[in-house]
């Protein structure tokens, strides 16, 4: 008997019922856990005509089958829907210790459905029956204030809160659903999903034992995982400093963004980096369930004029978006900034992204003090940045433009090719102009310019999966990149359907053995891959019943324009990384939809006759 | 008393009355006639609720005050009205013979309002009463078969005639007026508009004499200024080849764009040239009215498939937009695509630009054959342009979805940053990346990216006003360029007043010369150039009050990626280029507007204080 055979919790908020659904044992299998099961399952109810901020969209909250078993960094849940940001399929995945908890009240995930007349928040809670209260009084409240009260609310201080705040409330297309302390599943607006449904928050608590097929055997793989990550110099790194460790080297790369795109170098950005964040307002690193990196941070600002002391810090992206896009370098101002997004439940990529934009537009006389409602909009400018987060949360005044996301502001001020997107997804602080991997993996990825599926900007960096066929190569590189990149988007995508953690891990062959000895099923790395493979092609069938086609995999115009100094002039060259990106992963080049050949042989029959009929 | 004090003909068509109108004689003064004239006529009537396709749009067809003189090549008339293509200033001119025979038959222009209820044609002709017939037998007719019936229909072979295809027919937003054999009024789509209000044509005859203030210093300044004219090498070379005479310079030059804007060469665009064509398919070259160039071309298809003999043969902007724009270089394919285009009405710039992004779209895979209704669109092919072209007058099929502009054609398919236009006009095929003049030209042009207003790859080729501060410079040269362009666009709007032709000039004293002995008033060239600058501020205001702010005075992003070979790597430095030419104009950085102080210099009063109300 297989060890993960576990149960959904469905919630129909329109009509307030709830109930058990036992996981589908064949999806389970073939599409593991997490954003591969939400995608099988999704696939069946969701499509062209689903609003997504319609009752008609469902949202999921998943787990997966080493979501809280002490295999490191598994304490992750993903949360999927279509997108409204972006209209495609959309995912997120989120740290802390929400999605363990969930796990131990006895559920793999959560199906939610319809739309709750007034607002609402469910708690699940073991020994108790999964219940939906009332959430008239949290409605407004913050993330962390909603957590505090729904504590203080159910007597139990280790109660783990997911909600969304302000922004998701008010449909801000990119707002997030926090959870934990600062932790969110930031992308994609599942937020603004869950606020369309009415849905405050999820309040989760359990003390169950995960099943383990091979619990014995597990229990050495997983010291031995554990070890591989501890020693691991990047794990030193992270911790110490956090993910903006990042930034002077991504600076030297040219990797990391500057004045929304447009400046090869910004050379105060050093004044964002991990190291002066150690050496300033750090007062801890904060770890994730299971986790013995900890690159999360908590800063204090005490000696700044913002009436907040300690506050969740600021990762690399973080940084990279509120700072260096604005030309901001002051540390404090843009951890303030970050500490508003958690706050409102904004994800900070977007929302950077957006007011970056903004400014440039400011910058270059699309938009004027008569828009901004008198605001000037100055590079280098943070506290007008705190104003307009605030703004974007609760849809005021010039917030509710900024709260549509970048290619909806660039559409309305005519400016579209300034906008710095793929297919509706504002891209991460790794520049493809630096990175060639980078360029192949925004172009194709299944929620538009991300960077967690696939990571090759840390391929390029030198992280290596031999046993799948992950190797670096230059950065520069096209010949083979392309290759290289498919394979990470497969093997990522198998982690956010474990749902392990990307930011330092166990081999390969040692991943596969401890999914092994917690399903039951085969320890063949090739066959974990495959399941990735799977995972993603489903995916890209799920987005071209939405209208993804070969067009919409590539990059804006913009980040063909050459910069000086870390990229050297360089810009991808996409036609190559294209053609061997399709070649190799089987991709019909007229329609841009997997061959049916190719999903049958990744034994998605059904899926290959819906999208070939 | 003045020389230049006529009058216009008012059509309503909604109630079918026409009547006579005298020109108003200060603005004649201040704006000089032509498209200066209309921009101040229409500024009192249309704004920003004028629909331009609806009947409020009002359309002036417009001569000046040299036209039908002998001065050289004054045989032109403009269109105007708010352009359908771009929401803002439209304009167009053209030559041949209609306009000098507009002014022959007694009238400076003609006001067209309304919408008639079913299709009409307008004849003036001296000694008759202009008189609006019944157009159903002509609707659906191509331009010189609707020229041929009214010329047999009223018995008359010398009847000059201006009517749109069936493209104005079907308001595709980029048709134009045709009149003569071939002459277009192309761009900005006043051919839409003409059909929009049910206009067929326009038939005009007459014997009249244009009065000369003073006739006889006219007729030896007219000497004069042809000989120079005569004596200009540029006359020969566009008499002998035309004006694709340039396109081996050009190039050469990284000028003359090639596959859409996105490849640096085209080693087959030889095959192209006026020199190619003078070999091989040119019968005659073809003057207009009183000019001594004959740029025009007729050209014999007789050994192709096309099922014509002799037609009006392709201009340099054709052969590229209809040629290396689509990377074809089969010269009789290419001048049969520009019949297409003057048979059915339409624009060639815009039409050859709709058609090369739809090819590069087809390439990349934003559309399918399932798009195009099974046609594959091929760079190389120029049977499949024939076959666009047609869909596109008649709104048929894929047809319907070009026929609006690569503004809208790309937002259809989410491809705002692969467009090549500003403010919704395509350029013309000249490279701003190749000519940094091009760069501040296009990006200020009060209809868009024009060529015309001013011809500063011409002015970087060469040409020089020194009187009115007009030299050459460096081809990338940013600091002082500005300047000179706005010289430039002040002098051509002058031209595009008068009425005089672009294309080999008499100096700048003996325009103003030819000005004062026609119209009676000041010789000063100072007075003339800011004449021009007057109208160009004008229509600037103009299209502030519809929207234009600093923001629209920009380049597609596209066109700062740079281009190997001609251009030799190099991207205009938009912001120095904006700067210096804000200085210049003295216009409000923030705004967009020209300053009140500068309107008021300007003799713009009432402007200014409606546009700083």
């Amino acid at each position: 008997m297989s060890g993960y055979m576990g149960k959904l919790l469905t919630v129909d908020l329109t009509r307030g019922e709830l109930g058990d659904e036992p996981l589908e044992p064949t999806w389970a299998h073939d599409f593991v856990g997490g954003a591969g099961y939400a995608a099988r399952y999704l696939y069946d109810e969701l499509g062209p005509d689903t609003d997504p901020l319609g009752p008609e969209n469902t949202l999921m909250f998943m787990t997966g089958p080493l979501v809280g078993t002490r295999a490191p960094s598994c304490g992750r849940h993903e949360v999927c829907a279509i997108s409204p940001l972006t209209g495609i399929w959309g995912e997120s995945n989120s740290g802390g210790f929400w999605g363990a908890e969930l796990k131990f009240s006895g559920y793999d995930g959560i199906v939610i459905r319809g739309r709750s007349q007034s607002p609402v928040w469910l708690s699940i809670v073991e020994g108790q029956v999964p219940t939906l209260h009332d959430a008239a009084s949290l409605w407004g409240l913050g993330t962390y204030e909603t957590q505090q009260r729904l504590r203080d609310e159910m007597d139990d201080q280790k109660l783990r809160v997911a909600s969304i705040g302000p922004a998701g409330e008010n449909l801000v297309l990119y707002s997030a659903i926090m959870n934990d302390h600062g932790r969110a599943a930031g992308r994609t607006g599942m937020g603004a999903v869950m606020g369309s449904k009415n849905l405050k928050a999820i309040a989760v608590r359990g003390r169950q034992r995960v099943p383990l097929a091979d619990r014995q055997a597990f229990r050495l793989t997983t010291k031995h995982a554990l070890q591989t990550v501890i020693d691991d110099i990047t794990s030193q790194v992270y911790c110490q400093m956090g993910t903006a460790s990042f930034v002077d080297m991504s600076m030297m790369w040219g990797n990391m963004p500057n004045k929304y795109w447009s400046q090869a170098q910004f050379d105060k950005a050093t004044n964002l980096s991990g190291v002066t964040m150690m050496e300033t307002i750090l007062t801890r690193s904060v770890p994730c369930y299971g986790c013995a990196v900890a690159c999360g941070r908590e800063v204090t600002l005490k000696d700044t004029p913002y009436g907040v002391e300690v506050v969740d810090g600021p990762e690399y992206e973080t940084v990279a978006m509120l700072g260096s896009q604005l030309l901001v370098d002051d540390l404090p101002g843009v951890a303030y900034a970050g500490h508003l997004c958690n706050r409102y439940g904004l994800d900070t990529i977007s929302a950077g992204s957006s007011i970056a934009l903004a400014y440039l537009l400011y910058d270059r006389g699309f938009i004027t003090s008569a828009d901004t409602g008198g605001l000037p909009l100055k590079w280098g400018d943070v506290e007008v940045a705190h104003t307009l987060l605030e703004m974007i949360a609760l849809r005021k005044g010039f917030g509710d433009v900024l709260a549509d996301g970048v290619k909806r502001i660039s559409a309305r001020y005519e400016a579209g090719d300034l906008a710095v997107h793929v297919n509706g997804l504002e891209p991460a602080a790794h520049d493809p102009r630096a990175l060639s991997g980078m360029a192949i993996i925004y172009a194709t990825s299944p929620r538009g310019a991300c960077h967690m599926q696939g990571d090759m900007y840390a391929v390029d960096m030198g992280l290596t999966f031999p046993e799948v066929g992950i190797h670096p190569s230059g950065r520069f590189k096209t010949r083979g990149k392309s290759k290289v990149a498919a394979k990470v988007q497969d093997w990522r995508t198998l982690y956010n359907s474990a749902i392990m953690c990307v930011f330092v891990n166990p081999t390969a062959p040692v991943l596969a053995k401890l999914l092994s000895e917690v399903t039951g099923w085969s320890s063949d790395i090739v066959l974990w891959q495959r399941a990735g493979e799977r995972i993603f092609n489903l995916k890209r069938a799920f987005n071209n019943r939405l209208g993804i086609r070969r067009g919409n995999d590539r990059l804006p115009e913009r980040l063909f324009i050459p910069m000086s100094n870390g990229s050297k002039g360089r810009t991808p060259r996409m036609e190559t990384l294209l053609g061997e990106y399709y070649a190799c992963r089987e991709w019909d080049w007229n329609t841009g939809k997997p061959t049916r050949d190719k999903l049958i042989s990744l034994g998605l029959q059904e899926i290959a006759e819906e999208l070939w009929a």
